[in-house]
């Protein structure tokens, strides 16, 4: 049985006559828990009104009917569909009363679009095929459908080019106001990566910085980045890009021992500098119960200090290094160089980045600022309720 | 062997002789990736300069010599203390000399200040004993140590209370950012609990509302969340707390199945309304690699259909149920009523937070906002420098 089997669909399997399956072959306190009557679920805002230690004890299906017309309220079903096919239930011991639409009782679990299952991974950079998503900055703004394009190669994809962005200061918040909220850190709204007198970091300074998440020290991590060229005239200073989930996938298929050490050790990730003092504790590679794959970091500037039994420190760094390897392979790094104007837009639990270094004193100027991919993904969602259609 | 065992409590045992374990007893790759000279670290930020994949396949210690005497140039030790007792170690096949501080060498690991280790759990109400962390707004602000006090309050007991905080309209988040960063999310940088024409969340009228996490549809989720009350005449609307890390390890305790179910069913919440639909997929209780509780998300308003196969749907229903019996329970609830000027700062990812109804019309009006702990530890840890001794 996989986990995306959903209980309608277990139970039509099992009745082998249709795909709507029949309450009474369902969990009874799913059923009940789901009920979409205005007695249950505040109809202003869809938010349940009960909690679960009010329902009885004893809850069973006294009678449950079918009803194949079309006509009657919808208001009772689960979902807020309009359709009005599907069951009308009487509740024992309380006589409660629900309808459940056929659409939403056959309807199948979702994908997390966090975690792998919701994504389309690139193990090498030549698998994007030159398809970069980007678009310009006006087309972004004017255009609803371009604007989905963006946002959900965001999820699908890691990352989105937008380019013919104002080369203004503080652009870059702009564009993080534009699907969701600036996520403020230590290094401020927005930060300017460019060679910086006293750096605390050296993403300010003119070395080469090999991939990398940013921030793995702080919990919870800063979900999406966004960086803003204004200027690039210095020789060098190019950008890369490595899918750490095609990657950690990668690993799970060639070394497994390795990808279970790597999930289940927890990592310390720490900064310091004279006003801050950040850590946290996250294994490199995240998984969901069911295993898949949902957050990575990577970050040798910051990795902490193990303190573990030898045994589990000489298994972790064995781990380590064959993550790495897979990690900095160049055929893994899409390359590109930012012009001004450019601003991409990356999610920063999946994707690493990096940078080539540049001659000391060459003009190289990003404006970043972080976002959460939640905001993200709440926006791809209210643009499809009006445009999927005509995409 | 216990995870808080390290390597050179390990390699002490091993000897039986010393505190401070010989480096050829330790792994050498980990000894090698803590090396603390300015070729390996920046000395201006700290940040490591290789990558592991940098070190030679075959590491090894070519010589280790102990130092007891002072005097020595400390610049190479691990953590950066300036003791130089300790071990010069010189390094095969590369020749590379690294520096280890004795301390630094017998130095243990330290708990995961999110996870259950790093708490004070209060199982019960009376647990607390009437020791709320309560301060006045001007002490907090005068007088580094009672600001240190309280932010470690909510870091070990989740909460801590600020009277006398002025009754200004955006007062709220100068609080946050007396210690960090306000997160912005749909409800805004700021938020109004009080009785809306149109409310889109059951906050925002008069019912009570029952022990909750805020925003588990969210993920991030927003890991603190502060409330400051202007106005408090209504006949009703006291406030309650519950310590969700406490009441999952009693579970885990009393239930070890259900916790068991809990830790590993990814659960839906959602939040819709006309321009946000936010949705995540996550465990109500999150432990980490070593089992440790670290989050707990509780939300009857806002959980989704889950679409299981039916017997993991009952199981999940029967383990629902029994948590949220031990939530919901009246002694596991800390209660207290908010008054003008009083400003509840609480962790979000342990805490569940309630209100009782209030009258229709009555006066109540709090203002909210939300932020993140990894900046409220940081502020702690920054103070803790200076006022440790102290406290």
């Amino acid at each position: 049985m996989t986990a995306t089997e959903t209980a309608a669909e277990t139970a039509a399997a099992g009745t082998g006559r249709t795909r709507t399956p029949r309450p009474t072959a369902l969990s009874a306190v799913w059923l009940r828990d789901n009920c979409g009557c205005a007695e249950c679920r505040d109809p202003g805002t869809g938010q349940k009104l009960f909690q679960i230690t009010d329902l009885p004890d004893s809850l069973a299906i006294a009678s449950a009917e079918q009803r194949t017309e079309a006509g009657r309220d919808g208001s009772g079903s689960g979902d807020g569909s309009d359709s009005s096919e599907g069951w009308d239930v009487v509740w024992s011991p309380d006589g409660h009363r629900s309808h459940y639409d056929a659409a939403w009782l056959a309807a199948a679990a979702q994908p997390d679009p966090r975690a792998e299952d919701g994504k389309e991974l690139w193990p090498f950079a030549e698998d994007l095929d030159g398809r970069l998503p980007e678009t310009s900055w006006d087309a972004y703004r004017s255009d609803d459908r371009e604007r989905l394009r963006m946002l959900d190669a965001v999820r699908s994809l890691g990352f989105c080019l937008l380019r013919g962005v104002p080369l203004e200061d503080g652009q870059v918040q702009q564009v993080a106001l534009s699907f969701g909220f600036v996520r403020e850190t230590n290094y401020g709204l927005q930060f300017e990566v460019r060679v910086e007198e006293q750096p605390n970091n050296l993403a300010f300074t003119n070395v080469a910085i090999t991939p990398h998440t940013d921030n793995p020290y702080r919990d919870p991590v800063p979900t999406l980045q966004l960086l803003h060229c204004l200027v690039n005239d210095a020789l060098g200073g190019d950008s890369g890009l490595v899918d750490g989930f095609a990657v950690a996938a990668r690993l799970r298929e060639q070394d497994p021992e390795a990808f279970a050490v790597l999930t289940t050790t927890p990592v310390e990730f720490a900064f310091r500098d004279a006003v801050t003092e950040l850590s946290a504790h996250r294994p490199l590679i995240d998984v969901d119960a069911e295993g898949r794959i949902r957050e990575v970091r990577f970050n040798n500037r910051s990795l902490g200090t193990l303190r573990l039994p030898a045994a589990r420190t000489d298994a972790f760094y064995r781990a380590y290094r064959a993550f790495a390897e897979l990690l900095l392979a160049p055929e893994a790094q899409l390359e590109f160089r930012l012009g001004p104007g450019d601003c991409l837009i990356f999610d920063n639990t999946r994707l690493l980045h990096a940078r080539t270094a540049f001659e000391r004193g060459g003009a190289r100027h990003l404006q970043g600022c972080y976002a959460d991919l939640d905001a993200l993904l709440s926006t791809v969602a209210v643009l499809r309720r009006t445009h999927e259609e005509q995409n």
